[in-house]
């Protein structure tokens, strides 16, 4: 059993249906999976630690490989958290991975890049089992037309087109390595992979690319929209329950080299 | 707008995890989905009607395809019904398809073969999204073994071994057209096709098959296990998450015309 001071970097999945977001709030506003995990560390080690999140998520936006830091003491051996921390939260919040990281990492400052998925429902009847986890739009969707549109979004740009209000950014230029429409199983999937994303950006991405899907806009306006830097021109804000943060990754590799497939030419349509 | 009486059969599907089983109850023992179906249905129309339903399910369990009938002459043209219940049902229930049957259609004492499917998630960690939708079980499964098991019991057998008390049925032997191990996704799922199913069949049949899977059992101990009549010799009743009501069969076609991939030899294992 160890007891020195460690930075311990977990790795976890949440439903988020039943949380008004990871970052913790006051009480009054309802629980959040910062507060649940911080006060169930509490309750189990007696130990207050403050975590850093990778990304913040939104009430109902769910994540699957959500990276979180904290600094802690408590006597316990890093490979042996996971189960012990899993056997005090609730079913929806699972830690998957624990390792120790030098003092210098920071779960959101030393992220490279990251990736997002949005799902949309498609289908005239929602799927009862997809019901919480994605945005059920039961429209035509032309979807080589959103494709096309997805495409110009690719690259280094300014994207205060596409940023809600209440962000804390002051800079917008990010860079979108993959900006792609898929299906997965039934559903239409939206992938962002980026070095970094302003407040709601997927969600009006792809309240974006809906637009162009049921022909409101078009792919050759995305260019325009992006440089209006004018928020009325883009979509609407997609729904949280579509959207999943999948992955934060922290090393050298590019994003081709972890998920090949989203950059095969093959497209999935 | 007709007005005559109908026999309406409707094809629904339900995330079983807020109710109390499909068949309505006393109300202090909380919501069923034939309870809200009737219900609805007095709130759109006035009408009082009696639900017949193809398979009883019990709290926690799924139907993507369960099936009823009801007689009603409610003024509502026969193709708007799904989309007219829908709109008052609650977000958990969806009308999949309306048709009008004869007088003699019952959908329970008409249906000629049922598909229920059962998911097992045998990870170490659970998978969040799938809590709802899958009996966590970390443990090491021999699906080879598990495989050969369900060989087994598949065919024209006396299943009072794999009955729990409390069923209603008098008559105890059915015909397993399929018992099938393969694999969903991250998910062993286990199917069974058969002309009837005993009360909590399905679910003994999957605790019994993961005793299998686990070394606790022999396939070959399965002749000798349903000629016993001995619910003991039988595995444990599976949880009630991991199970769906998939599809209900009405007319001539035999299973393996509607599900031809179950039937193939080459095992998705």
């Amino acid at each position: 059993m160890e007891d020195r001071t460690r930075n311990i970097r977990l790795t976890l999945a949440y439903d988020g249906t039943a949380y008004h977001g990871f970052q913790r709030q006051a009480p009054q506003h309802g629980a959040t999976v910062q507060g649940t995990l911080e006060d169930t560390w509490r309750r189990m080690f007696g130990e207050e630690i403050r975590m850093n999140m990778a990304g913040r998520t939104d009430a109902g936006v769910h994540a699957a490989g959500q990276v979180i830091n904290f600094w802690s003491s408590a006597p316990i051996p890093l490979e042996k958290i996971p189960k012990a921390f899993n056997s005090y939260l609730p079913r929806d919040i699972r830690i998957l991975r624990s390792r120790e990281e030098g003092e210098k990492f920071n779960a959101r400052r030393s992220a490279r890049w990251k990736r997002y998925d949005y799902r949309i429902d498609h289908h005239e009847i929602a799927d009862v089992f997809q019901r919480l986890y994605a945005w059920h739009e039961p429209v035509r969707l032309d979807r080589e037309r959103m494709r096309r549109a997805a495409g110009f979004l690719e690259g280094k740009h300014d994207f205060y087109t596409f940023a809600a209000a209440g962000g804390v950014s002051r800079t917008f230029t990010r860079t979108l390595y993959r900006c792609r429409v898929g299906l997965e199983e039934e559903l239409i999937r939206i992938t962002c992979v980026g070095d970094g994303f302003l407040y709601n950006m997927v969600r009006i991405i792809a309240g974006t690319l809906l637009a162009v899907g049921k022909g409101k806009l078009k792919p050759e306006d995305m260019p325009e929209i992006l440089s209006s830097r004018d928020r009325s021109r883009a979509g609407q804000t997609a729904p949280p329950q579509g959207l999943t943060l999948t992955y934060v990754h922290y090393g050298e590799e590019e994003p081709e080299t972890v998920f090949p497939e989203l950059f095969r030419e093959s497209s999935p349509l």
